[in-house]
Formats: structure tokens, sequence, C-alpha cells
């Protein structure tokens, strides 16, 4: 599909699509780009690129695909490094889990004869780096890429080819769209956990099922990773996060009100939406 | 440990005990009170008792040792029904997810020459119906039961050995320290799990992670039966709803204030919280 493929950034979502390019063979070369030594060890010992550089402008130069997987603040930083370094008809993306603040930053850039689109692969866990790459990650899930009145269309439609390739559900929205989507299918769940943990606390944890467990894993997510989603998607979640406190002041005022039918109608109604899932 | 057992109510809990006291012979006789013609079919071809009725009275009226496991409101009123076929000695104890409620309304009772203290197996599932019944349900969880200024000791005692026969670690709390805890660990993660789904509401759900998913998995639960857990433990779970409405606005004013070092903090918290489990 590409001769050279370069991923910067190799963490769980780099090094698991490292592994997935080689295993569908969707490049002849695939180079890595990493800031840790250690890393470029663990990533060239286990398969997930051909060769791993600490240097960006020799990681880019000759590439015809790069993507760039690092945490949602560095994507737009390593994007103005890379630029004058990307060759003609080279085309670049990402996989960060905003859009609108990349996209929008990354088209102010001059990327001479480059292109670029914006991706996010739905693929993740609370576990992050290199270590818990996995190459079954993306397998079936949904890769969101983004469309502007700016974009190219062979290069989007190249990038959707790609993620597709690698056995992901390709869906195009405007980063607008995805932004706010995701929002609350994403961003709002994670603010929720946190908080949740939070008010519980330590004390008797132990004592804590099963629903306290699940309802709570991705608070463990790593926290610098979440603070850039949460900033740069900060208008959509603010609003999100009203939203929620709306539904707790429901079932609160309920309570205070002993208005069973009122609660009711809030149990059945959640039961039915998750059911549906 | 017995030669009677009697177990009203044949749904996920009361199924789940069924199997396991035959497993662990726990009992000469298991008896299953039910009020569905269905489920007394389902119980007999299983092996969850011996014998299931329809007759209350007929269930208990020989039992050395009584579980009511129905949803938390009709515990309370089998109680009162069964109460005059108790036989002396007696041993009756019930598996509701609230405690105050249960324990302060069936000590009311005069309940002849039996005893009654309160359980609480932590185990379940957002299943429910005796087809969910698991003969491993309980193995290893915790069991809360309850001790109050009116427990007899003999009765306690044997009440917390026959459920470390179950396979779990039995501990003891009075009524109200139950209550507290578990507003926290388990009606306030449900309560959070339904507002979340009622926030997100419908739309785009297909394009929801692991973490929606995971996090709202609690919602599927029974709403009838959660319906009687938040009533009768009202003012803990309204006290707890304040406290998580705090969080979220602490996250919400990081957002609005762009408080960058304010929302990392809470970010670690939540992950040092987390990770501790």
């Amino acid at each position: 599909m590409f001769k050279k493929i370069t991923i910067i950034g190799l963490g769980l979502i780099g090094g698991s699509l490292g592994l997935a390019i080689k295993k569908k063979k969707l490049a002849k070369e695939v180079i890595g780009v990493s800031r840790r030594k250690s890393t470029i060890d663990y990533a060239l010992e286990e398969g997930i690129a051909d060769s791993v550089t600490l240097d960006l402008k020799k990681g880019v130069k000759d590439s015809d695909f790069i993507i760039i997987t690092t945490p949602v603040l560095t994507i737009v930083s390593i994007a103005k490094m890379a630029a004058p370094f990307l060759k003609k008809g080279a085309i670049l993306t990402d996989a960060g889990s905003t859009k609108v603040y990349i996209v929008d930053n990354i088209e102010k850039l001059d990327i001479g004869g480059a292109y670029f689109a914006g991706s996010h692969p739905i693929a993740g866990s609370e576990k992050s780096g290199v270590r818990s790459a996995d190459v079954d990650l993306f397998k079936g899930a949904y890769c969101v890429v983004t469309k502007t009145r700016n974009s190219n269309l062979k290069a989007l439609n190249k990038i959707k080819r790609f993620w597709t390739a690698i056995g992901m559900k390709v869906i195009e929205f405007s980063p607008e769209i995805h932004d706010r989507i995701f929002s609350r299918v994403s961003h709002l769940p994670h603010a929720s956990s946190v908080s949740l943990v939070n008010a519980v606390g330590r004390d008797h944890l132990d004592l804590a099922a099963g629903g306290f467990r699940d309802s709570t894993r991705i608070a463990s997510g790593e926290p610098a990773l979440w603070q850039d989603i949460f900033f740069t998607n900060r208008k959509n979640l603010i609003k999100d996060i009203g939203a929620l406190k709306k539904e707790l002041s429901k079932i609160e005022s309920a309570l205070r009100s002993n208005n069973q039918s009122a609660l009711r109608k809030i149990l059945n109604k959640a039961k039915l939406i998750r059911d549906s899932l």
C-alpha cells in the first residue's frame, strides 16, 4: 500500500499500529520515531518497526505516509517540526482523541507538497506504553477520519483505505462533529469515572463490588493524555458535565420528594438505552 | 450444618444460594419458596432445591434456617407473613442490599422463639432471575452480617458460619455503618452510571468505546430492585450524590478557568485511588 510508513510516538497506539502494519504487510518499510532509547530496543525486538530513530527529520524525509500517535498537544508541535522535511505527495495523519484543535492547527502549517487529514482510531485502553502494544487493538473498531473544506480528497481516501486495511470501520465527520460526539461518548464518561472515584475515596474500597470496579476502570487512564483531551475539547465537555449534573439532580430530587414513579422512570430509561448497546 | 434450609425468592441470589448450599452439603433438605410456576419447574430441574412450594407457611414451618432473598421492600412484608409460622429456635436472615430499613422493621415484628439478623452478600450482577443462577456467585466475595443491641449472639454466629461455609469473607457492621458504606461504594456508582447513560442518550452510542460500556454496565440492572435500594438508603445517597456533583464541578471549573494544574491533580488523585484497587 505504501513504500515507507513512519509512526511518530511508539506508545500503546503507535506500537499496536506498527504490529498491525507489519502483520498486514501494508508497507515495505516501517520506521518508528521515539524519544526513548528503551522504547527503541523494545520496538525492534518485538518487530513493531524495521528501524527506529530518535531523529524526526531522518524518520520522515523519505516517507509516504506519516502517522503521529503522540498525546494531543504534542501532535501539533511534532507536525510543526516535521513540516519542512515532508516529501512532496506525502500523506500526514494523526491518531488524536480530539480533532478541532489538531486539525485547525495543522491546517495552518505550511507542509509544502504534503497532504494532511486527521484520524481518530477508537481504540485504546486504560493501559499505556509500547509494552501494552497489541496487534489486534484496532480490529473491528471504528476509526473517524475528518474532512474539512481544505481536505485533499485523494489523500483523504488513501487515509480511509489505510484504516480499513488495518481492520477498522471508517467513518467520516467534520472535526467539529467529531468533538461534539466524543465529548459525550468518551470524554464525559472519563470525567464521570474520575469524579466517582474521587467522591468515593479510599475508605472501604475493598467492599466495592464489580459495579464500582467496572465503572471506574477508565479512571486509571494516563492523566497527561486526558488532560490534553479535556482541555482541547473543553467547551463541549463543560456543556456535557452540566447535563450529567442535571441527571444526578433528577435522581436527588426524586429521592428528596419521595417520588417513586419519577425514580422508576429514570431507572427504566437508562436500562432501555444501555440494553440497546 | 442445618436440617432444613428455606430460601424465599428464587432469583439470581436465591437460585445461586440453592446451588451453593446443595454443592457444599450445608443442609439435608433445601426448600424453595417462589411465586412463579415456571421458576419452580426450573429450580427443581437444575437442583436448586429439593422441593419448591408456592405456600409460604408450608415452606417455613419446619425450617431451621430461612433466608429471604427478594427485593428489599418485599423482604419485610414476607418476614411479616412468615413470622407466625417460624418454629422455635429457627434462624431468619435476608440478603438485601440495604440494612437499616430491613433490620429496623423485622426487629419490630413478633417472630416468637425465632432469631433474626440481617445479611448482605456482596454478590450479584446486572443480570437477574433464576436462569442466571451461578453456583460460584458468592465465592471469595464479602458478606456483611449486621449486629444490633437486639441480636442473639448464638444466632448471629451461626449466620456468620453459614456465609463462611458458602465461601464468603464475613464482616460485621451495624446496619447504619453498612448503609453509609454501601451508599458510597455501590448505590452511588449505580446512580452515576444511570445518570451517565441518560445524559449521553442514544445518539452515536455505536461509537462508544469500552470505557462507556464498562462504566455503564450496571445501568442495565433491574429498575425495581434499585428503586427499593435507593429509597431505603435515600439520606446517605442524597448526600453522596451531592459529593459526586461537587467533584464534577471541580473538573468543570478547572476547564472554565483553564487551570491545567488543578485538572492534573484531579486526574492524578483518581488514578492513584483506582490503581490501589
